[in-house]
């Protein structure tokens, strides 16, 4: 019997933090480890909205924090599922900041975070599938399996020369 | 006139968390975003100490979690500079986690962060370079050339067919 | 001149939050001043947000806590502006919460709060009107007259003959 | 057999905070939201002695800041229970500030919290009476009454013309 | 031109906190460490109000942690300034904490804390003498004259030969 | 038969902390209250390593705070136990910071805090015997005699002519 299928729109959550003194660096700018345990959170929230699990994350892929991110900001985090694999979702996260007296805004800002969601005793258990609905959505759905595989290459779990998406890297946009 | 050089043990850093009840999830897990926030801070005081500057986060490299690490565990994580680039440092970070009372150790993780040197107006700084004196620091000093070519590509700021000692990336070991 | 006029969507502010242990009584129920806590960073931004300003909370309205909200759940608080009063503005908060894994929706709750928008030395300056534009937020727009009312005379700024709009209270629904 | 009553006075709890970066806006001042969780636990606290029972955050009656309190300002709540209605009780909430090293005393603030004691499986349970002794108590519990009938209006929980006393509020002073 | 003198009963601050799950170990007791936290803020706060001026703390006389405190216990910490040696200030804390739903209460603890009050750059300034009232007072005002010879050959700053009042102490009490 | 020997380094445990907004007072020096709640965390954790046990905190000595530390300073705690009486251990802690951008290095710190070893039901157990290895260790070691009598004579359980080690208290140099 095939598993049923969910939208990424069914997982979406939306966070919105404001950037508070302990938040910030000595130069005032958000530290990237806080703005990555948001990205986390808000993350997790859109895995266990896809799995109705608890969830566990499994690995975070490459992230470059390119503007910095003021004291007193509002940053927006927003948060889908990807694709699935078995027991494990790949969550696509964005991230907007802006001073809003100012209205400047802070370009955004991508991560993909992987969780694996697990039953009660932390054994972890088959998810929904993932379908598709808009073009980005099947961008990154179709995307999700080089990352993967980039992903267990780096981890010591697959073979390079087994990896036949993941040459098709080279050529990724984001 | 040649910067001065620094070895990666005068940067080193070790640092050590108590898990408590609000850095787990519901399984009693210390959640990953909490890692990556510990993770920051050590890291980010190794590239003070490599600088002697106010150090920005610039990227983090892929990171799989692999055991569970759980409420009341003891957390090490020890932090070096393996190699700087004008004014980028990368910095390995290896985690460790003890159940004390049990003895039982939690298998170790270990991630790349990477920090830009900026001055007091956020300029970014040229910094001292690493120069490796053991073999596994010779080790990460090679290796952080291909690391380096994988965040360029991935950020789209480098063109796969430039990335020459990224080809050895598939035959890469953690 | 007139004063530009605003949209109460264009103050819509999302937050999402994860409740922690630190956040529950011995019962493990969510406590309602971390809740109200939530609730005054989110509407702070959607006041922010229809201002353009820095904002000062100014009151709070009469606000009830109908069912308990647990560790673990997904809270989810929604704000948009309904009215602005020269430099004031009511904003309007609604609350969900969430069990995610056992799919269990907590019956949701609503409040009030009034910001002044003030400049940099403090000083209140006027903000944009709203105009409603769908038949919710025209009614909310109609009952922050007397909700403002009912604040005044609470606060002893008002006497209760002048309190016009306020009769309606009593048949007021929410 | 009629309840065992107690004394306004011996509920009584006094907390005192030190407002922290982390409590401030981008002016320096107390949030309205942290202001609200320490008025939380200080009238639970309240409660709790009362009726020596786990207590959950029921209500809060409208609430108005009227001065900022700001960094480094020392703040004191003082709280104790006005009156009871079976498992329900009011507790009203005085708030002071202070900046010591100049002796500058900011304005008070005052606020009405309801409580409901509930028993180790959340459900309500009856508390003791209020028997009020100096003439300020006595003007507190004789007020619970209205403004007990102006929140269940407010809640849609009682007709306005069933809210006898509440005829008065207009004539009330705080 | 002599100082002026306060009494004891000025400077007196009373602070409640609410044991939460974060401040608490694995057999879920309170932490040492967090409730010296609050000892430090109730007395540096006492200082304060003695001096008005900024304080810092100077120094912990030794402490003895008797009896456990759980999670959800209510804590209650007074102060008041015992003694003043020219821009140093003694302050004693006392300590209870109680179970309110068994009504049960944890035996107290008491500390000595030292502050120094500083201009605003940082530098000592005198600061009001303390003239005691009650009898508990005036003990606690002769006995700061051998504490302070303890902690001044602890720190290695008087010989003990000329620690004259200090010889009682082998017959003091607490 | 005689309990196993354990040496001080196997208990060892160094922990580094960056100095934030929240951990300062308004002359953004750290807190004393702040740096207790570290040296109770680190000496803690060296407690447990020492007696693979859950440790709750007995007693602090004296400790004096010379220099300021600042905001953004990085700290770093080092903790090992010294000597153990039964269930008790006695841990020493060094502390240093340091402005890293500036290498401005502050003097340090150090304290003892003492620790009984307790099984899931809080009763005290034994813990291994500590066996010196250097000069310093030593020297510890056996000041934690004299240190232990004045504790004891300070808690009101040992009497002063009972205290034959003590003696030599005014003559010990930290």
């Amino acid at each position: 019997m095939p598993r049923k299928k969910k939208h990424p729109r069914e997982s979406f959550v939306s966070m919105t933090e404001l950037v508070l003194p302990n938040d910030t660096n000595t130069l005032n700018n958000l530290m990237g480890g806080r703005l990555m345990h948001w990205m986390d959170i808000v993350s997790a929230i859109a895995a266990q909205k896809h799995s109705n699990r608890i969830v566990v994350t499994a690995s975070v892929d490459n992230i470059s924090f390119r503007h910095p991110i003021l004291l007193g900001n509002v940053v927006t985090l927003r948060a889908k599922v990807t694709r699935s694999f078995n027991s494990s979702m790949e969550v696509r996260i964005d991230v907007d900041a802006e001073d809003i007296p100012s209205g400047k805004k802070i370009e955004s800002n991508s991560a993909y975070f992987t969780f694996v969601a697990v039953d009660q005793s932390g054994r972890p258990i088959d998810v929904p599938e993932i379908e598709p609905e808009t073009d980005e959505e099947k961008e990154f759905y179709n995307g999700a399996l080089r990352r993967r595989q980039l992903r267990l290459i780096l981890a010591g779990r697959m073979k390079p020369h087994d990896a036949h998406e993941l040459k098709s890297i080279f050529d990724m946009k984001e």
